[in-house]
């Protein structure tokens, strides 16, 4: 954010810029108070004539599908975060992106772990303008030290999902990497090598994304049942040596936080939820993963008691805290988010 | 159509109309030759402010759900045929749109009954002008007898899913009946006295619709599940005592035809598809349901004997034609459509 950008008040009394990279943002306006105009984004309509007829979707490498879905200067690239810290996809697209010379790239995963700080010589050298998404460990302290060059933008999930579908974030190109996948494109995160589980967090991706690109190191001939992925939104199929590390897929963030300084931002966390009024019978709730998250998930637990309510559900993995809580009868039902 | 229309000629060297209906069409310019433009049809964004805080959207009627949904002269209103010759829905629709005095409506169906022949006095009244979709029986000898006040369109159901995906055809009101759905929306056509099984010819109209309306016979508290229609594209429910007949939901069109004439249609609708070049190695198709389709389907299986070839995939009812395919290796995967 350049200084010389126009600050205005917000309804709760902050001042926040006008603009953010260029872009006229919305400024909190009190609850219930913004009503969103408008149709939800909408990719270009494909015809038949421009893909195989045989429907084998499959490039040679990641970099030659790149190429064909138009990779350029300035655009908006989308990863999902489901291999966590075992995560290679990411870091390969930024490699094809330095070797083609693109620039000024905005990375938009749905989530960022430490294996990403591999990344920061990208946001050095300009290939790589800022991140909108999650700033995990060293791409965090980079963000708050102020060297990103455009300004980074933090989103939860479900503002993630709303921000595609309404077209706040244009995805030029999404890479979707996958534990199996079929040429044509459908996949999943269930079977292979580097299966992650579900891969519900790039399902907007798929469905909003001008150009889908389906990365896996487990091609199946077609179809890859079940798909998750549908096959119909993709444009490009690749196979490549990996797409993660099994045993760093499922590390880091399924255990609840034993920091001091973390146990107490989240207990702040829920006991402003709790004065709010959000929290009352029959809401619900993001758990998340990250011991910080489980944490308030936890405390969201012992206020529910205190008040002898439920909630009608709670999102997230399916970790011990959450089914604990189900069986508990704190939550009706669990849903597991990817 | 009017006989004033301007009629062109396509590149089968037909005269077709310029327009149908007022909206203009793409006449067939030959195989690959039409590419369209423009985006995906896109609902308008909604906000959380015009819904229930608490998520529960049943209204007490589905007039009432219509009126809420803003029904008015000239709209589209769709609904699916998987409830067959037992579907109660559509015809309590227009019911309810004559009751409110509601005219020149476009019904939009993914196939059309019998029991639809209760539809034609609402034809005759003007409260429907037109149908697109399919016209069977006795609707299909009103519109051969030219009594329809527009022009009657009749769509593949592929052809149905492009025409909404790419806004040809605008939704205004979805109206889905379902086995199985909850207050929200969730919704599935497996359970209850109504099941139907999938219910895939509705998935296009959920997604695209500018309003949607779910009616179940079979309200199940919060989460139905599976949910095969997402309650997030779901504006209202509804519960009524029936929304289809058990008994007459599987009748009708899962025994191959006996008229010779039906019979001599397919096996010329076969022979022409041979002839065209698209019959071949690794292709696929859908077989449908109704006698002379799945008798489409067997002289399919005739020609992939004589030339020795076989299908990628198949879609269609799981009947039992298409399984003796699959198990024959005529058809190497058979995907249930619905």
């Amino acid at each position: 954010m350049s200084m010389l950008d126009k600050m205005i008040k917000n309804a709760a009394g902050r001042f926040v810029p006008e603009k953010i990279n260029g872009k006229p943002v919305v400024p909190f306006m009190g609850v219930g108070k913004y009503r969103p105009k408008g149709v939800h984004h909408s990719p270009a309509i494909t015809s038949n004539i421009d893909y195989p007829a045989d429907g084998n979707k499959q490039v040679s490498t990641l970099k030659q599908a790149l190429i064909k879905a138009g990779l350029r200067d300035g655009m908006t690239i989308s990863t999902h975060h489901h291999f966590r810290e075992g995560d290679l996809v990411a870091n390969m697209v930024f490699d094809c992106a330095k070797e083609l010379g693109v620039k000024n790239l905005c990375w938009f995963p749905s989530a960022s772990f430490s294996c990403h700080s591999y990344l920061l010589k990208y946001l050095d050298d300009g290939t790589i303008s800022h991140i909108e998404g999650s700033m995990n460990g060293p791409l965090g302290r980079y963000c708050s030290e102020g060297k990103m060059s455009k300004t980074a933008v933090l989103r939860s999930h479900g503002g993630r999902y709303q921000a595609i579908q309404d077209g706040d974030v244009i995805i030029d190109i999404a890479v979707i990497g996958a534990g199996c996948a079929d040429p044509f494109g459908n996949a999943n995160g269930v079977n292979g090598p580097s299966a992650s589980g579900l891969l519900g967090f790039a399902l907007a991706d798929a469905q909003y994304a001008d150009k889908v690109i389906v990365v896996t190191d487990n091609m199946v001939p077609f179809p890859c049942i079940p798909w998750q992925i549908q096959g119909n939104y993709v444009d490009f199929t690749v196979q490549v040596d990996r797409v993660g590390i099994p045993e760093k897929i499922v590390s880091g963030t399924t255990e609840v936080t034993r920091s001091p300084d973390r146990l107490l931002i989240a207990e702040m966390t829920a006991r402003f939820c709790d004065v709010t009024g959000i929290i009352h019978d029959g809401f619900s709730f993001q758990a998340g993963a990250g011991g910080t998250a489980l944490s308030v998930g936890n405390y969201f637990g012992d206020i529910m008691r205190k008040k002898g309510i439920k909630a009608r559900f709670a999102r997230g993995g399916s970790n011990k805290f959450l089914v604990k809580m189900l069986e508990e009868g704190l939550v009706e039902s669990a849903f597991h988010s990817g």
